[in-house]
């Protein structure tokens, strides 16, 4: 549609029907849908089936005055049909291209049924585990979850909105919700602007850089600013500065919420502040219950801007040439490839958290199958509807692949409960087991939204069943599946192998039976860091230097202190940062993992020892190599990390950043060259002493770090003159 | 001394000699520290007696070719000689007019031994109990913790400098240093300019405000910038803004550790920054490190600015007409006064966290006192030396007062150790005694400086050795001691009576037995809330309104969710603030506190119902009164708290924040009217979304809860128009 048509389209329009193109309704039931739209609402949610969404449209087009077409919106987060591991296990796959396939496979789904619009990725930064919402993101790192957040707008939105199979996609939540106090969902945020756009606002930048249709608005505040009318972020940066020209739309009742946020006088005026800040599209019923009086108080001119965004979108979806999809071709069940694709991603989102030999099982003939999700069909994750397909079980998938052994089963465990009867029955067969595979987690009901935990030990009496089962002996592997880091720090040293497998989707047994069997190597890598205790929280790698680094853990002692006279002194171990009764940092880092194989790295090297900060500027990069062999007798995959440490900067800089990764397969003895550009993107930081922050280079010595993990990478130094 | 007589020094000075006066030399050994003076440093620690401090000056005066006596500091944090309870408990005395008498009987025995500097009052809020050094400071509220500052600082400093037996005295931790992230002491601040201005400044801006002589820069970055050399805080905000004229000083090595926090190239690098952001007096040894070529680097009016700022402190100390000390009239050990001032202070920190009756102790004969306080004298609390004068025990205080009645003390588990063979004989004593008497706590090691915990239960086996005693039936009292709040929810619903005692100080045993006996009513409230859970924190009252706030705590379910269709909604209690795991807010709340008395609270009134904010703005206040009555038959103390809830802001307001309080006496059946003024100082909060903040006043409906806790308020409407 040129401009021009959406212009004469705005012209007719009264402001009823201005306001009712700035609206999409969730929740409503079926029956109610067609008399929503009737009345002029511009988008709703997914009325269940292609011929439910063709009927939807065809009311709009014919039975409103106008003639304008519906966004349909669906919440596909990890997967509508076939469901994808949950989008923290895909962050662990450290897989960019796979993550986009699965969101091809997701938006091509959805499309078939007249999605238009889903509301994913979720772009936040997490760094506290405590907050259920980490299972939807790509965990603690910015440079990871700019990734995958690009490969995910990249897989929804294809080769553009006109092209088949594609949605148009939506970075949310806009911004820092990752980061609400204490972890509780919904709870303010106060972080500063050097957090804000060192950290929390370069997903969404990437995602905007990358053609992300909308910005959904977070429900929290930012320094006592709610989201929803927070008019320095929604048009100051993302609309002015950053020149989003999308959506940005309200997420559930958001618009609503400032009442109880207190920055509302009635819901008259909670819309106007928050059109006037600069959403364009709010989530509930509030525009419509305006009376005319309350909508004149709206600026007119931001509301045909809100329009014109909200009208380009359904031209660039093709839906005023076309409202309508085929029917017949409706995908409403997996298809193969399509299992195919999502049992691969369940495997490659395995992290060996730790394994003495155990894994893979080398062909046992007496197993025991215990834990609650032995037999547990919970493994889509959180944020997964009715028409999801199911999951089978991890004990058929095995009794399937073990067929000439013995497989027993006994769950001995709930998830929730606090009943440890069955733990009797579990020791007495894991003593006569050549192996057990304890299969533990929580369920995927402790994470998603609203599911926010204050103790991340494994619920209920699970702990108990795996200190009997260590107890007896015989050797065991713990399969953990979750949709958050947990804490493991009271029995982990008992076990000898444990997987994180996540909430790993629909074909999630057959993936993680894949890799106990070895028939895949769990690669993976953490994408948060896995706290020791509840207490340390929050952690995460690239925390800010201190200045007075700690190089032990705490101890707990009765000693008295004179330390007005004695100390402090950082030269004394005493006064360092960190916990007298922890040991330092945390369980399992970001970027942790192992492999069943083992790769021996070479000597880093650079292009250049030295960079001129006026090339960095102009584009140039330096190139950094690492040769890396496959020295087992496997075919395995190697991730290979490169990290940034700043030595001298204006501000305190993070210990290190990842600024570059690649996963790849290597045959055994195969000898691999991993290159990676370091230029200005991976150099430079948000200054914000300014008025107006600036993306900045500074000149001086850099250390670049490069190997499989933050334990074993190895330094090079670069200079920037 | 004039003007012209500070220029006329510095007219004279070499660079070397000003940056001698611009650093404070910590930890000097007393054989070092004639030389170190001699070598022309301008300030040192005290050197242990007034003979000593004396020698320094005659140094100063005649052994150094300026001949400008020294400042002489030490950390005098709740009480030289005779230990007061520590700052939090001061704070939980609700007292400031006690709180100033503590701080002045501490300054006259400092300065009769030649100190003239205490780095005390700290001024940082504090709302992670994690972080060790909430024991030095005045809890989690803005104006409670302005009022003990302002009381601090003018018991510290008396009618000015000059005045007999006064100290100056410092704020300290300029700022935010309350807020590591994690607790972890040392580790970075992040917060926005809205928490800065509303939370985190205030009591420093109160300080200032009351004269306090210096303000201490923090260890910590904020939002990124280390505190030594945050120009804008120390120089923009503090000295132009403010219009602090008195020094910054720096806390110990903090200039150093900029090299660690990678913000300097070098000592002389950190040495420049600092002092060019607003550093006057490094604490440390940098400065005499200089080369006479990294001097010269130091903008020269700004040293010269630095220098003058500490040649005023010592001439408003009189130490230009005479330096000395009557060695005569040092004061080496508590007074008869000063005992029975910190005895009633221990008294009156006391919190009635709960009782049933059991408390006071009712002429009981038989007595059972057990856990690690009983016959333990670590009451001095965090921060105090081997000068401060000893407690006793409880067990020896105990048999003084119940001469009467038998007493057995049997301590059956130690503070840390995991050695719980002890109980069984507890148990035993218990089932034949009348009451028992629990001292329980953490040692005063485990708070303070460098000790943040990750784990705030009772440490060691102390938990079970209180559920072994309830186990027996026979009534029992457990008095907690700690510097921080703790997590008791594992124990605390089967006891009968909590008192909280905090650190007491010398006369810690006596006030705890005042109160255990009933000679004094423990009318604390906590200044600080106390958690559930580990994992709860931060949690503090006046948190930011959400959106979606809870009504009910959360549950454990395995329930699948179909949260793209049904829901989230906001009318559901499952999407609200909350945990799944946890009831709703902290275990015990800011302000929570219980009395032997008993008291009725009438209806409160407003003077006005309405009020103009042109009037408000002039200095017109509201007055709001209650009217309380001692209903019980035995004196006690109330104390009577006033929260505004402001209902419609800008910025999304705190659920309440306290703005007025009063401790009173009042004698069986006395009724009195408390009454508190309301003006632009209650109602107004900083604004910061333009380029100058303002504090500001926003009209509309503004509700005040009056009463003796959150949780028995009662409202009453004020009106700005």
């Amino acid at each position: 549609m040129s401009t021009d048509r959406i212009c004469g389209l705005i012209e007719r329009m009264n402001p009823a029907e201005k306001l009712g193109q700035l609206q999409i309704v969730f929740r409503p039931e079926p029956h109610d849908a067609a008399e929503i739209v009737r009345a002029g609402v511009g988008s709703i949610f997914w009325p269940r089936s292609a011929a439910a969404t063709n009927e939807l449209q065809r009311v709009a087009v014919e039975e409103t005055r106008l003639g304008i077409p519906v966004l349909v919106g669906l919440d596909v987060i990890h997967g509508q049909r076939t469901i994808s591991p949950v989008p923290l296990a895909q962050a662990a796959g450290f897989d960019p291209v796979l993550v986009q396939e699965l969101a091809a496979l997701a938006a091509a789904e959805a499309r078939s049924g007249g999605v238009t619009w889903t509301f994913s990725p979720m772009a936040d930064i997490s760094r506290d585990p405590r907050w259920g919402r980490v299972v939807e993101g790509f965990g603690e790192d910015v440079h990871l979850t700019n990734s995958m957040v690009r490969a995910m707008v990249r897989g929804y939105q294809r080769d553009g909105l006109a092209s088949p199979g594609s949605v148009a996609s939506t970075a949310k939540h806009y911004v820092a919700y990752g980061a609400p106090q204490g972890g509780r969902d919904y709870d303010g945020v106060d972080v500063s602007e050097h957090q804000l756009r060192n950290v929390f606002l370069e997903p969404f930048r990437a995602a905007v850089d990358e053609g992300v249709t909308a910005v959904m608005a977070a429900f929290n505040t930012v320094a006592g600013v709610p989201m929803h009318l927070n008019r320095r972020l929604l048009t100051g940066v993302l609309k002015n500065e950053w020149g989003f020209a999308g959506i940005v739309v309200g997420d559930a009742d958001g618009v609503r919420n400032l009442l109880p946020h207190r920055v509302a006088a009635d819901e008259a005026d909670a819309v106007r502040l928050a059109y006037e800040a600069g959403l364009d599209l709010e989530m509930g019923g509030v525009p419509a219950a305006l009376s005319d009086a309350e909508r004149s108080l709206i600026d007119g001119a931001r509301l045909d801007d809100a329009v014109a965004r909200v009208l380009a979108l359904k031209e660039r979806l093709g839906l005023f040439d076309d409202p309508y999809v085929d029917e017949g071709a409706e995908i409403t069940e997996p298809t193969a490839d399509g299992r195919r694709l999502v049992r691969r991603a369940a495997a490659r989102a395995c992290v060996l958290l730790r394994n003495d030999g155990t894994l893979p099982l080398a062909s046992p003939r007496r197993v025991l199958l215990t834990g609650p999700y032995a037999d547990s069909t919970d493994h889509l994750g959180a944020w997964t509807q009715h028409f999801g397909a199911r999951a089978g079980t991890i004990a058929d998938e095995l009794r399937l692949r073990l067929a000439e052994a013995t497989l027993e089963v006994i769950p001995g465990v709930g998830f929730l409960s606090d009943d440890a009867s069955g733990i009797a029955a579990v020791v007495s067969a894991a003593r006569s087991a050549d192996v057990v595979v304890i299969c533990a987690g929580e369920p995927s009901a402790l994470s998603g939204e609203a599911a926010s935990r204050s103790d991340l030990r494994l619920p209920g009496r699970q702990e108990e069943l795996i200190r009997a089962v260590a107890g007896t002996g015989t050797p065991f592997v713990v399969v953990l599946e979750s949709g958050r880091p947990l804490v493991v720090a009271d029995w982990i040293d008992h076990a000898p192998a444990v997987l994180a497998a996540w909430h790993g989707g629909t074909e999630a047994p057959a993936g993680i039976v894949d890799v106990l069997l070895g028939d895949e190597d769990p690669a993976g890598r953490l994408p948060m860091s896995w706290p020791r205790s509840v207490g340390q929280i929050p952690i995460h790698y690239a925390h800010e230097n201190t200045g007075r680094p700690a190089t032990t853990g705490g101890t707990l002692t009765v000693d008295e202190a004179d330390v007005g006279l004695h100390g402090p002194d950082n030269l004394q171990d005493k006064y360092t940062s960190k916990y007298l009764d922890l040991d330092l940092g945390p369980q399992f880092s970001f970027g942790h993992g192992g492999s069943y194989a083992a790769f021996a790295h070479g000597e880093p090297t650079v292009s250049a020892e030295q960079v001129a900060l006026a090339d960095l500027d102009a584009g140039a990069t330096v190139t950094v190599s690492i040769q890396v062999t496959n020295t087992s007798g496997r075919t395995g995959d190697e991730v290979v990390q490169v990290y940034v440490e700043d030595l001298v900067a204006s501000v305190a800089p993070p210990v290190r950043r990842l600024v570059a990764f690649e996963r790849r397969t290597l045959a055994p003895s195969e000898t691999a060259a991993f290159s990676f550009d370091i230029g200005v993107d991976q150099l430079g930081f948000w200054a914000t002493d300014a008025a107006q922050p600036a993306f900045t280079v500074e000149p001086g010595l850099f250390r670049l770090h490069i190997g499989a993990t933050l334990a074993t990478t190895q330094p090079i130094d670069l200079w920037v003159r």
